[in-house]
């Protein structure tokens, strides 16, 4: 998947590109400066392809009706428990009555890079070991049944390590792999261990080059079964 | 449910009322001094009935083999991540490979008496509008698609109106409601719209009349749609 941030600008060249590489879905939503125009904006140039469009809620203000689907997002590794069901809980006794839950899917953050904004932003707790990760994937798997264990490193790429380590335990929950991915071989390896990567930046810097990791993934076998993960 | 308190002296008499009385299950936990220990020598009394019995974990270090089946708690009201998470992954560090996910349940917690010692601890966020408790529930149903939400007032009598809030708009996340159920009265007014009740401090100042509360439970109807929730 592309993850497209409304509060950044993306030439119509780059547009083009990503929404007709044949990826899975196009993911709008960023961390800061995002609002109902911006994200609107966006949604309204992607619907000109063919292109799944799904909108990641950070800021309950900038919810757009229109989109295919709606990932929310909660973060694991906090002490905050506004970033875990606080903002939640507040949206819900606002908007409860309006949320189309059958478009609605729940992702279990990890944010890993300590210089991303989203890190700052959540007090997230950077520092992770395998096995630490391995006690966060059990948690989203087993205890709270949660569908996406999303391991987010936005900004630079990751350790694989740990996505192999999450990956060992999750039979239903889908491991998600986002952040810093600029080259075919990181796509691979990201592939190789992830169900589902998400590229960023790299549509900004190079949109060609973005585009390819589709195909890149699509490629790649990912190690070990081969566990189809529907929900 | 019943709920045995390990750390709490029960005759052999109200114990055998409360075993043969017809309940679903014998519920062992506690908030504070349960060990390895005084938790193992319930279970072993528990035992000579033919009553389910599960453990509800407060304690790692007081987890007993044996069980039918072990219920796991996670605060919602709190704004303390420990008691969201925090202590579950800590212990998923240690005891993760163990754990008999197929025997484990998930019982999300509002926290609703201040005066108790669960609320003290957890620092539940006691004051609770209908409106934030069909926020709650929401989020529990739709959201973290947990199975069960509990309505914990231990130590006194419920608002029923929050128990009749939560329930109308949980068709698939049951509600188990416990606190200061001592007359007949309470126990069908809360039978009517919980899908669970326990009752726990009964048994130690009238098990005869705890014994009872499952006749009166069984007797009543839910109010609205008879829904049969399945997990």
């Amino acid at each position: 998947m592309f993850k497209l941030d409304p509060n950044r600008t993306i030439s119509d060249l780059a547009l083009k590109l990503v929404c007709n590489a044949g990826t899975d879905a196009i993911i709008v939503g960023g961390t800061d400066g995002i609002t109902f125009k911006n994200t609107r904006d966006l949604l309204h140039r992607v619907r000109e392809y063919g292109v799944l469009c799904v909108q990641e809620v950070s800021e309950i203000n900038a919810v757009v009706p229109g989109f295919d689907g709606y990932l929310i997002p909660t973060v694991i590794n906090t002490k905050e428990a506004r970033w875990i069901h606080g903002a939640h809980v507040d949206a819900l006794r606002k908007y409860g009555d309006l949320i189309p839950w059958d478009k609605v899917l729940l992702l279990g953050y990890t944010v890993l890079n300590p210089e991303a904004k989203v890190a700052r932003l959540t007090q997230a707790e950077t520092a992770c070991t395998e096995e630490q990760m391995v006690a966060y994937a059990r948690l989203v798997e087993h205890l709270f049944c949660w569908p996406v264990l999303y391991i987010e490193y936005s900004g630079r790429f990751g350790d694989m390590a740990l996505v192999d380590a999450a990956q060992r335990v999750c039979r239903k929950s889908r491991i998600f792999y986002g952040g810093g991915i600029t080259t075919k071989e990181q796509t691979v390896a990201a592939a190789e261990l992830a169900d589902t990567v998400v590229v960023g930046n790299l549509i900004y810097t190079h949109a060609e080059r973005a585009a390819k990791t589709v195909k890149w993934v699509k490629e790649t076998d990912r190690k070990g079964d081969q566990r189809v993960k529907n929900r």
